[in-house]
C-alpha cells in the first residue's frame, strides 16, 4: 500500500475516534493488520488488487458481478475461479458471492461453451470459432431478458485467460456496459526460456539466482513457483523450458525428472507446459554410450527410452529446447550429421507423446569467421524442406546475438517450410543488466514490424512468427527470462514491464509498445494518467537512449569480454576473431563500420532484394543501421548534413542527456507513488546515468584515436582518459 | 495475517452491513488493503506487529504509550523513534503521539540519562552504573507525583535495544505495571560471520545466495539491507563480518571499499559495525609484493596503508577476522613465522583506529593426522601470553568441526590471558542444511553450560566467554549465518529460531535454550500457549533428535564428502586421513569409536584433570561422548544393561522416531496458524524424516558389516541395500 492511502485510513481514524468510540476500535483493529505487512516492494508484479477508490466507478462492478455462477470442474477451472475471487474480493473490497449452479439473479457467468444452452452456442457461434482452443469472449448477453455479463471460451484455460482479461479491465477502470472482448492468441507457443543452471546459477540472470530450488524439491513446493505460474497465465504465457540450453544432462535423470514433475504438477492448473533442454551428448553422460551420432541405432534406442521415462514423470511434457554445435555444445556435427539429423532423431522420439523440439538456430562456425551474421542463414536454410512436423527452428530477433539493436534476422521469410520460432532475450545481457532502464517491447516491435518482402509487401516478420504469412499450423516464441529470486522477481522493477511486455506480443504481436507500456503502469502503479503519462514516456523513450549511449549508428558488440558489462571496444586479443569487438566495428583511419554489402561480407544477400537494396546503399539504409551494414569514413556526409564522427559523438551524448531527461521527469512523478517505489528507480537511475557516461566516454576516446577529431560541439569532455576505462575489471559481474 | 483473522473481518463487515451502510464501506476499503498484500511468507521475522486482539491487555499499553516524551538527536536514536512508532503503531492499532519536548501530560519518556535531571539521575545511579555502554533501563519513575514508564540508557545504542525490548514485552503482552528491566548485555562483541564469497554464492549458505549485492552496491541500498540491520539489532547483535572467511583480496580495494561503506552507512544506525575478513596474502595479490612475510617491512608498511585506506572509507571499521594456515589458507607459518606474528602484525595496523584482530583457532596440521582434535590447542596455547590486546581468538564450540554433537573445545578455559571468542554455526552445514528441524540454542547451551574446572567448579564455557571468568575487557561470540537470499531468510522457517537464538545468547549466555524458544513462537507465529507448549516441545526435542539420526554416541563426522549432505561412513580414500569418516568412527571386527584417552590419542588431557577424568573411565564417560572418547567392542556393556551395538541402533530408531513425534505435533496445532505457515513446516517435517531414515539405514547397514550382528527388535529394517546408499550422488548440492 503506498503511504499517501495508509496516511488516508489514519485521518479517518481520528475523526471518528471522538463520536464513534466502538467504530474506531473495529476500524484501527483492521488497520494494522496492514500497516505492519512489510510487503517487500514488487513481489506482486501487476496482479495487487488494491480497491479501486472511487465507489462510482467501483458500483458500477460490484453490480455486474454480484451474483456470478462459475461452472468448475478441472483444475484449470478452479484456479480460474481463485483468481476471479481473490482478484475481485481485492479491486471491489467486499466478498464475492459466487455459485457453482445457475440462479435466476445472476449478474454474471463464467462458462464453458459445452454448458451454454443452444441458443447462447448459436448466437455466439461466431466467435466461438474465431477463438479456437485458448482464446476467450467476454461480453454481455440476454439471458430470460436480463443482461448478464458472460466469459465463456471452448477450453478451460481459454476461461483461465478471460478471467484475468476481466480483472485488468476491471483494475484499469474499463467500462463493461459495452465490453465485447473476443480475443485470441495469434501465436501458439509462448514461452519462456529460463537459462538456469543446476546450480542455482543463472547465465546472463542479473535478478539473483534460480528460482529453481533442486535441494528442496520435489517435496517442498516454495510459494513462488505458483506466484511465478500466476503471473506467466496473466499474461498468457502457456510454456516454460526450465534450464539452460548450455545444458546439463542430469536434469533427465530420473532423480531430477521428479523435481521437474513437481513443477510441472504446480505449473498446469496455470495452462503451462514444462519443457526441458536436452543435452545432445547425454546419451553418452548417462547411458554409457561411446556415441551420440543421430544415426546410430543405440542412440536412437537410448533417447527413445529416455523420452518414454519422461513421459511417464510428466505426462504433458512440452519437449525438447536444443542448443547444438554451437559455443562448444555438442551436436550432430560432432558425428559428421546435420542439424536435420539432429533434430528429426529426437523428433521421432517424441512424435509419439506429442511432444516438440526446438531447435536453436545460433550457431557460428568455429573455422570460418568472414561474417558470423552470416552463419545461421548459410546452416539452416538449405534443410528447409526436411524437418519433421513436430521441429521448429528458434532463431534470434538479429544475426548476431541480442545487441542493443540489430537488423531483423534473414532467416526470418525465408525457411516458409519450417514454423520459426522468434528467440527475444529478456534478460538483459547487453542492455545495462538490472540496473538500466530500458522498454524492450520498443525493440521486440521493431523487429516483428520489419518487412521481409519474402511474399511481397506487408510480409512483416510478425506474420512470419505467427504463422500467417506460409500458414504454419504451429507458431511460436521464446523470451530468455530475466526472473530470479530477487524480491521484485526482476531486478529493477522497470524489468517487470519487460518480462509483461513480452508476454502481450507472444500473445498478440501486432500490440503497439504504447498500448504495453500503459497496461503496464496502469496495472502496477498506478491508474493516474498524470503519472502514467510522463512516465510511458520514460519507457517509450528508453530504449533509444541505451542504443544511443551504448552502440548508436549500426555499432554493435562493443562490450567487455566474458560478463558483458560496459564497454570493450578496445578487446582485439580473443582467440576467436569474431569474439572481438575490433571485428566488428572495424575501426581505423580511413574509417568505422562492417561492410556487408557485395563489396564485402555480401550479407546483404540473405535478404529479400528489396531490403537488400535498402541496405546496400549507404543513401537509402537507415542511419540507426549504417555501420552495421557499410564501411564509412570518419567524414562521411550523413543525410542531415553533418559527418559520421560528430554524429556517432553526437548520438553517445544524445544518449547520456535522455537518461538525464528520465531522472527529471521520475522526480516529477514522485507524489503518485510511495517513497519506496519512488527511490528505488531513482537510485537505478542515477546507476544508468553513470554507466551511460562511462559508455560514452569509454567509446569516444577509444574512436578518437582513429578519427583523430575533436568532440563536436555539444559532447561532454571525458573526465577521465582512455586508460582508465580500459583498467576497469569486473571479475564478479552477475551473469557470466 | 492468518486466514482466521481475514474471516472474522468478513464476518463483521457482512453483520454490520444491513445497519450501517456508511460504516460497510469504510470498513471494506480496510480490508482489501490488507487482503492482497501478498507478503511472502516469513520476511518480517520475529518483527511483525499485528495488533493485539484483547481490548482490555491492549488498553494498558495504549494508556502507557499515550503521550511519549522521546529525545532523539543522533540517528541511532532516530532509528529507536522510528522503530517505536512502527512497533506501537501495529501492536496498538492507532497512530502514536511522540513529541520531542517534555509534556505534563507525558506517560512515557524515552530519554537518555544525560537528558534526565539530577534527581532521576541519582535515584537510578546503581541502574546507570550496572547497564554500561549499551544497556537500558525499563521502569515506570514518579515525576512531579505522576508515574512515567522510563526507557532510559547512558549512550544511544541503550535506547535502541530498550525500544526493541518494550515492543517485545508487549507483543508477548506482559505487564507493564510493575516492570524492572534493567539489562546489559553480557558480551561486548556480538558478531555474525558472513562465509559470503564476492560471486554471491555462500560457503555453507542452504537459504539462496548472499544478500550482499555487489553489482549495484554503492548506489544501490536494497530495502533488506535495512531490514537484516533491523533484525539484528532487535536481538542485540552489534558485529558483522560481511565476507568469507576463506577469503578473498579483492574486498580490499577501494572498488569494494567504497561498497563496503554503503552497507556500514546502513547498518551504523541500528548499532551495527562492520568487520572484513582479511587474506593474509593480500600485501602480493594486491600490493605487488614477493612476499606477505609478517615480519616484512614492505609488508607492515602495505597492511599499515591499508588499513588507513580501509578507515577513509569506513571511520568506525570494526576489524579483520582471519583464517590462517588452515585448509589451504595463507599465512605466517608459509613464512615460518606464527599466528602471533601474524595476528599482532594486523593488530598493531588497527591499532590506532581502535580495530580488532579477530584470529581463527580453527587449525589443523597437513602433515600431523595423530588427532585432529588436539591441534588447534597445540597450536594456540602456548601463546597465550603473547598476542596483543585488541587480538581475540575465536574458537570453534567443539574441537572438530560443528557436529551435531561434540564436547566442549578444550582451548575454553586454557588460555586465560587472551579473550577467546565463541564460535557457533548457525547455518546447519553438517545438521540437515535448511530442510531439518533443528533448534540449535539446546546446542549451543550444552557447550556453554560445560564446567572446564579451569579455576574450580562452576568455572563454564560461559564464563570464559562472557569474560568474567578470567576478567576480561572484551569479550566476544560469533555465529556463522544461515541467512541468504530466500523470502523467509533463512529457508527453513524455523531457522530464523535459530538466528535469534544466537543473538539472544550472545546477549546473554545464561538465558534457557526454553525461553528462547518460547520468546520466538510468540514473536513470530502466536502467543496462544495451545501453540506455544506443544511446538516448543517440537524445538526442543528437535537437537537430540539429530544427533540421534546422524551420530549418536559420540559418534562425528560420518557425513558424506564436500557437500556434507546426507550419510558417507564408508568413506575412506580422501587424500588427508582426518578428511575420512572412518578416521574417527574407526570401525573393525573388533569394535568402533576414537580412542582419546592416555590409551589413544590423549586428547582428554588437554582439558582440566577433573574433566578428563570423567571422559577417561567409559564407566563415567557419558554415553553422548562415549565413542568420542573410546573404542569400544560391539558387546560392551554400557550402564543401562544393554550392549554398544544395539544402543547405536536403537539411537538411530529413536532419532526416526522423534521425527515422526514432531510431525504429530505439528499436524496437532494446525489451526493455530494459516495454512500457508502450516503447510511450509509440514512439507519440510517430510523431507527431515525421509532423510532421517536414510541416514538410519545408511550408517546402520554400513556399521552392521563390522559388528556382524541383527538389529534389535524396535529398529525398522532398511528398505534398501547399502550399496544404494553408497551410489547416491548430490553433485549441485547447496552450499559447497
Amino acid at each position: 500500500m503506498n503511504s499517501k492511502l495508509h496516511l488516508a485510513l489514519l485521518c479517518i481514524n481520528i475523526k471518528l475516534s471522538f463520536t464513534h468510540l466502538k467504530l474506531f476500535y473495529i476500524i484501527t483493529f483492521l488497520t494494522i493488520v496492514h500497516s505492519n505487512s512489510q510487503t517487500p516492494g514488487g513481489y506482486e508484479l501487476w496482479l495487487g488488487h488494491t480497491e479501486i477508490e472511487d465507489p462510482t466507478v467501483r458500483s458500477e462492478y460490484v453490480e455486474t458481478t454480484n451474483s456470478i455462477f462459475f461452472s468448475n470442474k478441472s483444475t484449470i477451472l478452479q484456479t480460474a475461479k481463485a483468481e476471479l475471487v481473490r482478484g475481485l474480493d481485492g479491486l471491489l473490497g467486499q466478498p464475492i458471492n459466487v455459485q457453482n449452479s445457475r440462479h435466476l439473479l445472476n449478474s454474471m457467468w463464467v462458462v464453458k461453451k459445452a454448458d451454454l444452452n443452444q441458443e447462447l452456442q448459436s448466437a455466439l457461434k461466431g466467435d466461438f470459432e474465431k477463438i479456437g482452443k485458448e482464446g476467450f469472449i467476454i461480453r454481455p448477453v440476454s439471458v430470460d431478458g436480463r443482461s448478464i455479463l458472460l466469459i465463456s471460451a471452448n477450453e478451460d484455460v481459454g476461461i483461465l485467460y478471460g478471467v484475468f482479461k476481466l480483472l485488468q479491465l476491471i483494475k484499469m477502470q474499463k467500462s463493461l456496459a459495452g465490453v465485447n472482448v473476443v480475443e485470441t492468441p495469434k501465436i501458439k507457443l509462448r514461452m519462456l526460456n529460463h537459462w538456469d543452471n543446476l546450480d542455482r546459477t543463472v547465465e546472463r540472470g542479473y535478478a539473483g539466482f534460480s528460482l529453481w530450488n533442486w535441494q528442496k524439491l520435489p517435496e517442498y513446493i516454495d510459494q513462488r513457483y505458483t506466484d511465478y505460474a500466476r503471473a506467466n497465465a496473466s499474461i498468457g504465457i502457456n510454456a516454460t523450458v526450465l534450464t539452460n540450453v548450455n545444458a546439463n544432462a542430469l536434469v533427465l535423470t530420473d532423480a531430477y525428472l521428479e523435481k521437474v514433475a513437481a513443477l510441472a504438477d504446480v505449473f498446469r492448473p496455470y495452462g503451462i507446459k514444462v519443457y526441458l533442454t536436452a543435452r545432445f551428448s547425454a546419451p553418452m553422460e548417462l547411458g554409457g554410450l561411446n556415441t551420440a551420432d543421430p544415426l546410430d541405432n543405440d542412440v536412437i534406442e537410448w533417447w527413445n527410452n529416455k523420452v518414454k521415462e519422461v513421459y511417464k514423470f510428466i505426462p504433458d511434457f512440452g519437449g525438447f529446447l536444443v542448443k547444438a554445435n554451437s559455443e562448444g555444445q555438442p551436436g550432430p556435427q560432432n558425428y559428421g550429421r546435420t542439424h536435420v539429423d539432429g533434430a528429426n532423431m529426437l523428433a521421432t522420439a517424441l512424435q509419439p507423446f506429442g511432444g516438440l523440439v526446438i531447435w536453436r538456430a545460433f550457431v557460428y562456425s568455429e573455422t570460418d569467421a568472414t561474417d558470423r551474421a552470416k552463419q545461421a542463414f548459410i546452416e539452416f536454410v538449405p534443410y528447409d524442406a526436411n524437418f519433421l512436423d513436430n521441429v521448429l527452428v528458434q532463431v534470434k530477433n538479429g544475426p548476431i546475438d541480442f545487441q542493443p539493436r540489430e537488423p531483423f534476422h534473414p532467416m526470418f521469410g525465408a525457411m516458409p517450410n519450417t514454423p520459426l520460432v522468434m528467440e527475444f532475450q529478456i534478460t538483459q545481457e547487453y542492455l545495462g543488466f538490472s540496473t538500466h532502464l530500458v522498454f524492450l517491447p520498443k525493440m521486440y516491435k521493431e523487429v516483428l514490424d520489419a518487412e521481409t518482402y519474402r511474399k511481397g509487401k506487408n510480409a512483416t516478420v510478425a506474420k512470419v512468427i505467427d504463422g500467417s504469412l506460409f500458414n504454419k499450423k504451429i507458431s511460436g516464441m521464446a523470451g530468455v527470462s530475466n526472473i530470479g529470486t530477487d524480491l521484485n522477481w526482476t531486478g529493477h522493477p522497470f524489468a517487470q514491464a519487460n518480462w509483461y511486455g513480452y508476454g502481450r506480443l507472444a500473445w498478440d504481436p501486432y500490440l503497439s509498445s504504447e498500448t504495453i507500456a500503459e497496461e503496464w503502469l496502469r496495472l502496477t502503479y498506478s491508474n493516474n494518467s498524470e503519472f502514467v503519462e510522463p512516465v510511458k514516456s520514460i519507457m517509450i523513450t528508453s530504449r533509444e537512449a541505451v542504443v544511443n549511449y551504448m552502440t548508436p549508428m549500426g555499432l554493435h558488440h562493443l562490450m567487455d569480454t566474458g560478463h558483458h558489462y560496459g564497454p570493450g571496444p578496445w578487446v582485439g586479443d580473443l582467440s576467436r576473431p569474431e569474439w572481438n569487438p575490433t571485428y566488428y566495428h572495424n575501426s581505423d583511419k580511413d574509417g568505422i563500420g562492417f561492410d556487408r554489402t557485395p563489396s564485402g561480407s555480401n550479407a546483404t544477400s540473405q535478404y529479400a532484394p528489396e531490403v537488400a537494396k535498402i541496405f546496400n546503399d549507404p543513401e537509402t539504409c537507415p542511419d540507426k543501421y549504417l555501420l552495421w551494414f557499410h564501411h564509412l569514413p570518419w567524414d562521411y556526409k550523413l543525410k542531415n548534413g553533418g559527418i559520421l564522427w560528430d554524429a556517432i559523438a553526437l548520438n553517445y551524448q544524445k544518449g547520456v542527456d535522455q537518461v538525464e531527461q528520465m531522472i527529471g521527469i521520475w522526480k516529477q512523478v514522485k507524489t503518485y507513488i510511495s517513497d519506496d517505489q519512488y527511490n528505488e528507480v531513482r537510485m537505478l537511475l542515477e546507476i544508468q546515468l553513470k554507466e551511460a557516461k562511462w559508455w560514452r566516454n569509454a567509446c569516444l576516446l577509444y574512436f578518437q584515436n582513429f578519427s583523430e577529431r575533436e568532440l563536436p560541439i555539444g559532447v561532454e569532455l571525458p573526465d577521465e582518459n582512455l586508460e582508465y576505462y580500459k583498467s576497469l575489471k569486473f571479475p564478479y559481474a552477475p551473469g557470466n
